[in-house]
């Protein structure tokens, strides 16, 4: 697969340390917890061999990810794709990279078997809305033009 | 099951029937597309044999509908769930079955082994908000403190 000058290819099993190491860099760089890379790495294992899950890869060492995880949705015959990361490497960024995985996610959609993609978005992060716009994405739902916000409770942490 | 004064079940299969309907009647109440109760049925009689959904239902004949997706996340070792559809019948709303359902997905995420419940929320639908922070539900992400929007690409409607 070829997008723009950047080699996009879909990870396999054997790529689960490479993108663990990117995972955790991630997080590290925007001060979010990781479990470590040896545990990330554990489970891309695992994941990376279902059918639930699939990462994007760019660059030899890789220089960027994106990972998206699938599932069933009552409203489409399809599956729903969730853009979990999208990761470049400090060096590598504003070169088109991003572009190039979301050109082959749009691009592949159909043949993943993808109706719907689903990125949750900081509402803060105005370049980022921007750029999910020109690749297609909206907020505001087609009917009653709202836009909805991303709830969560994570059951791993103790209540506040 | 039973939570408040209303008998919380999960759905099985042969429910795909009578939720489908309710599903469809939600769309209809809030004039969004639906594919009609048959299409929807096929679709529930598959997904709630499959691991990846499950439906929570309250009343004989059921007033009320949670519908729950599942999937692999690489944060957590357990699975993310998705609130994908909360609906209570036009003549049983504010009775407390909203908040049955939710004691209930919060009460049984261990036994779930769900690390992580998500539910879309429209940005202005101040009720629904206060509903699900009630229920320990939070938008702002920890450590940033920053709120998501959820964004999204339908490919099975043709672009604007």
């Amino acid at each position: 697969m070829l997008s723009g000058t950047w080699d996009v290819r879909i990870a396999k099993n054997n790529d689960a340390v490479e993108i663990a190491q990117l995972l955790h860099d991630f997080n590290t760089e925007f001060e979010t917890p990781s479990p470590g890379p040896r545990i990330l790495a554990d489970r891309l294992f695992a994941l990376l061999g279902s059918d639930g899950t699939f990462a994007l890869l760019a660059g030899r060492p890789a220089i960027a990810l994106a990972l998206v995880t699938l599932r069933s949705n009552v409203w489409y015959d399809g599956r729903v794709a969730l853009l979990d990361e999208l990761y470049v490497v400090p060096g590598h960024r504003n070169q088109g990279v991003g572009s190039a995985f979301m050109n082959e996610l749009v691009g592949s959609a159909k043949a993943f078997n993808i109706d719907l993609i689903e990125i949750n978005v900081d509402e803060g992060d105005a370049d980022a809305q921007r750029f999910y716009a020109r690749h297609g994405f909206v907020s505001a739902e087609p009917v009653t033009q709202a836009r909805a916000f991303y709830f969560f409770r994570d059951f791993t942490t103790p209540p506040e």
